[in-house]
């Protein structure tokens, strides 16, 4: 099956598909991070979910994993300048939550 | 179970959750569009999932329909103005992909 691709923004989405590596990259944008605390910040993804969106994100060259080789184990995931550079994307849609977000939770959600 | 919402970005992620409906958006700043023309846009989304995404969107006020009432029947889908002021957000989404996109393709797509 062949795939067209309609505009560059798809490879966009292919990298935050998901609103569970958006918030990683919001986390991530605030400090490094142990898993422990992302799985805190993320309340409600599971141990095996946020795994798997870490693994991804790194194939996708934007979280590096980070083991400071100690007992008991610590290990720190940060972003990658490439994934840093995604960050006008989320303060575009943190601007506009902020400007419009009422809206959606009025017409919507309430 | 409570939700802790850590950043309005979430309202946003809900809004466009997803690759078809930013696709839709994407589409439907060029031009307002018929159920078909939008699924050829679209390749690959079935009948039932497109008629789902519009449903949503709809609900969230950011998709019109209409109905011209003609036979054959004549549907268009548009955006609402709130819709449109997504604009920006895609905008940045494309510049990213413009500007990065040739590092995630060569990094885990090929």
């Amino acid at each position: 099956m062949t795939k067209q691709v309609g505009c560059p923004t798809e490879i966009t989405l292919d990298v935050i598909a998901g609103r569970w590596k958006v918030m990683v990259i919001f986390w991530l944008l605030q400090d490094n991070r142990r898993f422990n605390q992302l799985q805190r910040d993320l309340s409600g993804i599971t141990h095996r979910t946020l795994a798997k969106q870490l693994k991804e994100m790194e194939a996708d060259g934007l979280v590096e994993r980070e083991d400071f080789g100690e007992i008991p184990p610590r290990v720190e995931y940060r972003l990658t300048p490439l994934g840093r550079s995604l960050e006008p994307v989320l303060a575009a849609m943190h601007d506009w939550a902020i400007q419009h977000g009422a809206k959606i939770r009025s017409s919507s959600k309430g």
